[in-house]
């Protein structure tokens, strides 16, 4: 019952099949092969919009390489405080900007609230050339606190953005579990919703190493290629992580598969909620995370019952629960039956 | 009546004797000049101990590549929220560091507490690689808010730092304020306290461009003086800068007008002081900086009576006031009479 | 008959079953995993000394983060005028080392001669500071003329660079190959060659996406994981990389397919050599790689028999036919036929 | 005698004069005063256009801030292989660009032939995103060998940067000696010719610290200033620095002091001419400064009789000879006579 982190999920047999089956002879390098060259009309297509799509195989590198596109050197970059990018990347966003400023933004359960982005803008623009310049927002959906903005919520965060001049940026290493949680279409909570680029992550959704940085707006793609060579993120023989991102998204599979693990997490939620004061949830679940404070007793349980998780960076009794494509039904009846043992014991 | 910052007064006369007196014949460039040869043994003796001082034009400069100098691109830099290092230079820090991360530290009236800086140390070391590294603790005395650190504030700070393996940086724009202020030696207040490396300024009290680095230990200058030529900081006609940096620490006069200038402002604070609820100081006055709340009313009646000073960015009604080393007697009675003036009326 | 790249070969089926075995469960994310845990010793036995080995997916980032961990800043870069590290990775490596100087050195068939790397250096250390210094020898083994670095070569360029305090790295994106040219032991090759750290790539060699960078002193890797993770280097499922990594390095099949590749581009080599004036061999031939000045006249023949191979950038009748693991004895014999059907025509 | 740099000079009295009328009172700080707002208007209508300037006091650091303005990470700066920004600026260029890739261009005396630039260009474009975007040409004026551009040879170069949609700078730092040596315009030798961004020294011309930025194309300025503090070149006290700017070039002092030194130049370059084989110019002398291989014979009788210059790095037997703009009649007389009695000894 690994519950550890959705990192450490095997690939999915389709996306392993795929592999195998781009295995058959010569392809041009470089992403000049045949997968690759369908990126771009692929995604237009689930994005029902033009969009020019660069593969990667790391989600850093993709946030990473947005942020040196999207701002200048002395520009501002607006996140959670708890984002990826800008507490578990050790400072990629500040090197790839060469030394853009993170201008950090409060609120609850992983996602900025509009008054706090709108006050943190506000300490900007006294200072003439001594402040920097804002340039970029950058939301993280599904947040790293497994919930999810709101379409609305969105857009309320992209038009203060729009009225700064900034561009916005999406970190969708959990993209699709947003997407199924809300419902929505790809191009609804992107470009719909004010979004300029995306990262768009299917790695942790049963890929091996599949990223691609979408640019609704084509103009903003400008030289994204030499940025990325220059990055050394350009691979020579691309069509393996072109194969990966052509079938993950074909058939739904990598929507089935959010809707499997979002569940399971639900499922979890629900077993845990029950053990009254011994549990309490810290954020709602609304993707295939879990966060919540566990009495160390049940925590004992848990953990002896063969529930692995770990307890979150600086906490006392705060713990990550992530579901993995692969969860089996057997673990999630496991765990349900430790939690009612713990109810009997 | 100008308070508005000790950036706006022109140079001591003595300093501008010593330009004039270093403008005779030919000189070596590039610090191979007489005046520059002499600045390793003149803050030697100052400092009481071996420094090696690099001359700078300007703080900032002077900040950025001590953090290049000190912390690698995937270092955390330690400083107070509000720190000149932090919100006032265009982030020259992230870009000088390549990228290193700034981690800020709470605590009043401009100083960072121990507890606040462990807590914030606490939040790095449990993510591998994906965190940074704890690479320097960066301080300024006299702070952004016109406090002065105790000496025991001082070494109870760089001890966590040195715990933590991490280098120690003196932001010292008012270092001469802040020693005032104290009333101890310079070597007290740096390597006696566990500090590193020293950006000394003098800019702000009466030179027209003098700021330094200067390394308490010798080997932590090694090739500071590439860092400083790469960032194209190397002056060609050094003797100038030089000249400055001597004249205005030769016969005390950095203390004179340091103690000037914070004696004025507490007479200043003094003044405002008997306004009742029409003045509230914001922070205790130790240098030449006062910060206080004050009431439309009284704001209104100051600027009628000819005081300039600045509304600090981001607030409705505090406002800073910065003592110049040309401080008249006649600008202090002057204020001192609109504030009776204001009771009077 | 494919001769364009070893990049457009598919992965060797060996490794793609190592892919398969790996894909089994769960396992630890980000290097955690049995497989990655195991490079250390497994290359430590293949080199003979302790090497500490961090698996990359790109070469070019291998290569770049090289450069970033062993020269300042402020440092300077030796390498060929031709080397990959100064004309195909788009300034990777001034980017990764915040502006490193490369310093480029004269020699025969992509080998510096150790002369012309006497003489680069002896442009530096007459103007101080306005000098950078010197800091890294990088050589690349094979060339990028698929010539290959006798032992006694590198031996002679790592002197000259240890006497000037530099450190040594080995661009072996075609290691395998000049290993079982010169048919010496990976040991003798690097470290026992004055050799400090090497980028070592398999991908041109059968796999799909697996490099390392290898430290022969255990010291020069301090941190260097930190400097991975803030390029965005550091995959998440690195099991896969780490798989391949191993996969290829058992049973000596890097070693048997870099064999097969270089006496395959021998022959072509042979074949080409009997056309007279109308073929000139540019290099020696001692990896995969043939470079050849071609008649307008010939050149059309070889396409027109289906022989594909790249002009070289910037010259009239200079090609590149370099030989993929993927190579059949078929495609070879119908080169073979071809040339002399050029003959009888 | 010392004709070793004219960065050896003092500063003119009417500069210093200047700066002693700067010093009286208080003025806005960072390029608020009235010195500084002057300066758009004073150099627009010396160079004819409107101009946007920022004061420095660093010509390496304007050099490198233009290009880091003008050109991406990804880009390729074009310059001369002897130029000041590509061999005694440590890599600043490299480091402010975020590592763009300098491409060196040959040509006699200093001055890029124009085929060679042509022939430079041509290496890029084959190989996509592996080869830097051709971004900035960058040409010295006057010459790292003390010779001038004609107005034809600077169109031609900016013609074909140009037509590859590069950017174009002028490194000025001898401006004033190559304007009076070709007796034309301001305007003529920059925007006119096809110059965008100019590096404008006067620091070698009399001046203490006194650079500046010219931008000929308002639009390129953009942010400019934010890219300045972030490099740590916003002087506070930036009155001192606008007001060199403007005593050196009101009533053509700075003209006056080119014209001498150049005349002084073409002085010592006849006497040494007449030595027959014991002096060979090296290059016309077209500015202040003289290259030349001398005996060694002669060599010693010079120093012998007081005169101070310097060898050039790197060489046996070639040395140059700076005048800078104290230089005195009685100085040339001296060398006038060693070179008279050279010949009768």
């Amino acid at each position: 019952m690994n519950f550890r982190s959705d990192n450490e999920a095997p690939v999915h047999p389709k996306i392993m099949s795929a592999l195998m089956e781009a295995n058959v002879g010569s392809a041009s390098a470089y992403g000049a092969d045949p997968w690759s060259l369908q990126l771009n009309d692929h995604f237009s297509q689930i994005f029902d919009t033009e969009v020019v799509v660069y593969p990667m195989v790391s989600g850093t590198a993709a946030n990473a390489l947005c942020m040196a596109q999207l701002s200048p050197s002395y520009g501002a970059i607006f996140c959670h405080q708890d984002a990826h990018l800008n507490v578990d990347e050790c400072g990629a966003a500040e090197f790839y900007s060469h030394g853009a400023k993170m201008m950090t933004v409060e609120g609850t359960a992983g996602r900025m609230d509009v008054s706090a982005l709108s006050r943190t803008l506000s300490l900007l623009g006294f200072k003439g050339d001594h402040d920097p310049l804002p340039a970029v927002l950058s939301l993280t959906q599904a947040t790293e606190w497994g919930t999810v903005y709101s379409l609305e919520q969105i857009r309320a965060l992209t038009a203060v953005a729009r009225n700064h001049d900034m561009l916005t940026h999406m970190d969708g290493a959990r993209f699709a579990n947003a997407l199924v949680s809300i419902g929505c279409t790809p191009a609804e909570m992107t470009h719909h919703a004010g979004i300029d680029v995306l990262s768009f992550g299917l790695t942790k959704n049963g890929a091996m190493a599949a990223e691609a940085v979408m640019f609704f707006n084509p103009k903003l793609a400008d030289q994204f290629g030499r940025l990325r060579m220059k990055g050394g993120h350009l691979l020579s023989k691309m069509r393996y992580v072109s194969a990966q991102l052509l079938a993950a998204t074909e058939e739904e599979l990598w929507l089935t598969l959010a809707s499997q693990t979002n569940t399971a997490a639900r499922r979890l939620g629900e077993s845990l909620s029950r053990l009254g004061d011994h549990c309490r949830l810290a954020a709602p679940i609304q993707a295939n995370e879990l966060f919540a404070h566990l009495s160390e007793e049940l925590n004992q349980h848990l953990v002896a019952a063969g529930c692995q998780y770990h307890r979150w960076p600086g906490t006392e009794d705060l713990y990550r629960w992530v579901v993995s494509w692969d969860v089996s039904e057997n673990s999630l009846l496991r765990v349900e039956q430790a939690c009612r043992d713990f109810i009997d014991q």
